[in-house]
């Protein structure tokens, strides 16, 4: 986690810092929905590595966004969640949304 | 550009394919505000390479979201500037600022 001190004066470059990477992104996308086990998130995020995947669930953790609950059962369950700091990032999530929708019917139609 | 038939089905991993990266997001937050020369630019992202920008932003003037207009002068002057698709993009990069400002003093008040 950036201290105080290290986090960029804009406040867009602060929230790129958090989030900005694809991996995060659709991250981020699924938990919004509902929380998920680490095997359902994998297969819900093409092309992603079982590494990539850990590093940037860990980094969503570390910054306060993403809660990993552990669960004692066999076969040991985790399961990730939105924190409510991480559930105040959806009006950007929905905004991508919003666009993305936008930008496929205009490709759709042949507008773009 | 992806053909219409690779875009993602999900809207918001249509829009991360667009826009996902760090330095998109930072050009595009700077063009946001006005049309800006290759170098100007360059000095207000912190950490990007010459050939970094210019990778990013052939790839975000492929895809239709910002112009390049190049000017006869001495020296010549090369101009980024948003499209009218790539204008269609503030919400998002609206929604990353609030969340910024928002973050950053939640950090400030000792919060998070």
């Amino acid at each position: 986690m950036l201290t105080k001190e290290e986090l960029p004066e804009c406040p867009v470059a602060t929230t790129v810092q958090l989030i900005g990477n694809k991996w995060k992104l659709l991250i981020l996308r699924n938990l919004m929905r509902a929380p998920q086990r680490f095997t359902e998130m994998r297969g819900t995020i093409p092309g992603i590595s079982s590494k990539v995947l850990t590093d940037n669930l860990r980094a969503l953790e570390e910054d306060g966004l993403v809660l990993r609950e552990a669960f004692a059962e066999a076969p040991p369950r985790v399961m990730y969640s939105l924190t409510d700091l991480g559930g105040t990032l959806r009006p950007i999530i929905d905004a991508m949304g919003e666009w993305g929708e936008k930008y496929k019917a205009m490709r759709a139609r042949g507008e773009i």
